[in-house]
Parts: structure tokens; C-alpha cells; sequence
């Protein structure tokens, strides 16, 4: 028996699914809410390519059980039913702090009282959602990574009102669903996997705009220096050069500045996008 | 027949010892200088340590060309005679500035005109000893990392008064001898491997200074998220907390201050200097 035995996930985009699927995988029932019909149909269509990308990366003898887990996914666009017997719901919605307040507003009213939240947020911090949730010591960070079943990270983050026995709940059902916990002891903006990379690329891309080295240099660079599999420039084609500018570009470091120009002016004005759209530091098939 | 057929290496202590080899194993003759019969000796007891290690790594059928490379290496402390003959003088002498103006002094005038001189310093710049040599237009570095068979980067930097061609030969030489040449475009302090690796670390060592996670929590982030092998502070123990101490506390940076005495105190104090000593962030056999 799982700490959460039914769950609610509110937001069925790219991630969202992945982390209906994952639990489902698990074997706990999900309830699956998004806005209205067309994005449920979206939704249900991303499973199924969620299912093929799964299979291809662990193999087609796990095929019965991840049909299975699918099936173990229910849809809805009504929030409040949706809710009604969740133990668990897990907010992944987009990064819009009025739209995720006015959720947690509706949630709040609609859900049973002991029922845990949980945002997936990656740019907001629980402290600023816990008001708008009605329950601030139920309330947590859960913050899951693109690729879920393979980056297997589940990061934990509270706000400084969570109830420790909530947090520790959900460090444990973390593990009970097939991720690496992550406890992040103090709130605080990225996580630590964000803390570590945005540092990182930014370094590798001063170099860049610096005129000190070529992308394919400083990844040769650091595989060899270091034996991992990609360098910094392999990393931003695979986070995507979208999700970079947005970070850098609101970012008031001046260096971060210099990059979000140089990746909007190189990359983003030419459509290229990483290795989503097939060409950006390298290009794909 | 390679770009340079016959090397001088100034220098012969844990890197200097492993350029000699590196390049001896490439079938160039190398003549190896320091300061005195006891620093020989030790330089010799050095190459056959260096030997047991390079065969635990590639096998023990490449020992009979190891050894010749080894017998290929001779030994001198008269450092004019030792530079008469040679087409390129690396120079791994300590990373102190007035030491290697004054050896470069002696090069200067006792190699050939066209002997191009090379400095493996991890913290000088070029053109701080470019003045030094005498032949500024014939002078860069070839910076070379620990392990060198393995991590075999070797970084290429000029000052801005190095002939483009001696830079051209020098990266050609570079592939000659198996490393993987990283052309440096710009002088600029820490070369590409560690303008990446410092703020990398030093984003890590943050995370833990502000409490908000463990040490080994952080590296299985990194390992999980980005499929690399270690995590930050098993980088931290690899590199020597001797050697990280060594930067932070010489950076003008705030949160590298604090590093150096969180590293002062919980470790340097007591005797753990990393995988070296057989424990820092982690304990090791």
C-alpha cells in the first residue's frame, strides 16, 4: 500500500502526463483534469506517444503493464469531482502565477481537508502558491524532470509553513513511485539540478561569447575532462534553447543578458530550437 | 615524423613526469631536466609508478612499449645542456611566478632560436612569462590534466604576441602524442576546463554552505539528471580539497570565501584532503 493511494494530476501537458504515467506505472489509479475536451483529447494522444517512447527505451516485454498502467488513467475537465477522493494532487499546469492561485483557490474549496497538494513548478516557489491552497502545511514542491521514468529525479521542496510529516510523506511516496528523492532543505528558486546547471551553461556560454572556445571544443572539453556523456552546449540543445532563453533572459545578471540575446539572435529568430526542432549548437535527424 | 622530434621537459614532478611519458610513448625522444640528483631520482621513482598505473589502465600487453618509452626519457640537472637539441621545451616547473621567469631567462638563452617554448601553468597567463623567454612570437601554453592517458585534453592558449603557425604546430603536436587538442582563441585565466569546472563546483558548494542540500544528495542530482558519472563533490574529492581550498581562497569571490573556510575547517584541519588521503566528501579504500 502506497502513502497516496489516489491521485490527482491538474494539468496534462508534456509533463503532466509523464507523471499520470509514471504513478499509473505504479500501480495507483490517477485521476487525470484538464481544461475542456480538446486538451483531454491532447492529453489522452500524449499518453499514447508517452507509451511508444517508454517501450522503445525499456522494452517491448513491458508492453501489458503499460498498457495497464494507461488504462489506470481516468480523464476529466470537471475540477471538483476531480478532486473529491484524491489523497494526493499534484498541481502541473503552466508557469502562470494567477492561473496556479486561481486553481489552488478552487482546490482548495473542493478537495477533502487532509488531501496533500503538490505543484510541479520549476519557476515559482511553494511560499508564493501556499496562501492561495487554503492548507500552507500541506502544501509542497514536487518537481519531477522532462523523461520522467529515465531522469528519475523527484524533487521535494517545502515552504517554511509545510508540516514536516506531510514533507516526509512525500519524500516516501516518491521512492514508492520509482523516483530519486530530492530533498531540498530550504526553499529556494531551481531546485538544486537548476541551481547546478544554469551556473554551468552559463559559464560554458561565456566562453562562447567571449570568443574564447567553440561549443564543440568546450563539450569536447568537459566529456574528456570529466567522462560525462554530453557537455554543456549538448545539454542546451536537449533542455532546449526556448527554455534557456526564457531563463536567461529574465535573469538581471549581465552575462545572462548577453546570452539571451546571442540564443534569440542566432537560434530562436532562425527556428532553431535544440534538438526538438532537429538543429540548434548541433543538428539532428 | 611528428612536428617536433626532439622535447624538453622542465620540470618533473606529478605532470611534468606524465608529459615526458605521454610523449616518450609517442616515440619521441625526451630529455627530462630538474633541479638536483635527488629530485632525478624522485622523478625516476615517479615514471615507474606512472608505468604500473598507465598498464593497470591499458593492459599489461602494452608493457614492452611502455618500457621503451620509459628507457626513451633520459635525465639531466644541467638545464643549458638539456634544451641544445630541442625543437620544443614544455616547462612544468612550480606554479610560482618568479621561478619560471627565471628558468625562462636560462631557456632563453641557452635553446636555439627557433626552439618554441611551452608552459603547462594551470594559473599563469602566457603573457605574464612571455617576456621572460626572449621569444615571445615562439611561446604559449600546453596545458595538460592529471592522468594524462585518460583525461587526455591538452589545452592551447597563446598571448597575443604568439605566431599563429608556432600555434598551429603546437596543436598539431598535441594530436601527434594522443591528446585531444582544445585550442584556447583567447588568453584568459582557468583555460576552458576549468572556467567550466569552477562556478560548477562552486554552485554545489553554495547549495551546502546555504543548507539546502547534502553533499551526496547534490551528486546523485547531477548523476541522475545528467547521466554523468560523478556529482560535483566527487569531482571535489578527485581535484584535492588541497587544490580547491587553493583557488577558492585566493578568489576575491564572497561565496568562494566561505568555501575555503568550510573547507578549512571540516576537512584541511582534520586531515582530509580527498581521495588522496583516502577521505573527504566521501571515504574511499
Amino acid at each position: 500500500m502506497t502513502t497516496f493511494t489516489q491521485v490527482t494530476v491538474v494539468g496534462t501537458g508534456a509533463l503532466g502526463a509523464q507523471i499520470a504515467f509514471q504513478i499509473a506505472n505504479h500501480g495507483i489509479p490517477v485521476c487525470a483534469w484538464d481544461v475542456d475536451d480538446q486538451a483531454v483529447a491532447a492529453a489522452q494522444a500524449r499518453l499514447q506517444s508517452i507509451l511508444t517512447q517508454y517501450l522503445a527505451d525499456v522494452g517491448d516485454d513491458h508492453r501489458k503493464a503499460a498498457e495497464e498502467a494507461v488504462a489506470r488513467i481516468t480523464f476529466t475537465t470537471d475540477l471538483t469531482s476531480s478532486v473529491r477522493d484524491a489523497d494526493l494532487v499534484i498541481e502541473a499546469v503552466p508557469e502562470k502565477l494567477e492561473l496556479k492561485q486561481k486553481i489552488y483557490n478552487h482546490l482548495g474549496e473542493a478537495a477533502p481537508d487532509n488531501t496533500v497538494f503538490a505543484t510541479n513548478s520549476s519557476t515559482l516557489l511553494p511560499s508564493q502558491l501556499a496562501d492561495a491552497t487554503g492548507r500552507p502545511e500541506r502544501f509542497l514542491a514536487l518537481h519531477f524532470a522532462n523523461h520522467i521514468w529515465q531522469q528519475n529525479t523527484a524533487e521535494i521542496m517545502g515552504s517554511p509553513r509545510t508540516d514536516p510529516a506531510v514533507y516526509d510523506n512525500v519524500v516516501t511516496f516518491a521512492s514508492e513511485i520509482g523516483m530519486i528523492p530530492i530533498p531540498v532543505r530550504k526553499e529556494q528558486p531551481g531546485y538544486v539540478l537548476n541551481s547546478l546547471l544554469v551556473p554551468f551553461l552559463n559559464a560554458a556560454a561565456a566562453l562562447v561569447l567571449r570568443g574564447v572556445a567553440e561549443p564543440e571544443t568546450i563539450d569536447t572539453t568537459w566529456r574528456t575532462g570529466t567522462g560525462a556523456p554530453m557537455g554543456p552546449f549538448e545539454i542546451f540543445d536537449i533542455v532546449g534553447l526556448r527554455t534557456a532563453y526564457a531563463i536567461s533572459s529574465t535573469s538581471h545578471d549581465a552575462g545572462a543578458q548577453l546570452l539571451a540575446e546571442y540564443l534569440k539572435t542566432n537560434f530562436l529568430d532562425k527556428g532553431k530550437f535544440g534538438a526538438e526542432s532537429g538543429e540548434g549548437f548541433y543538428t539532428y535527424p
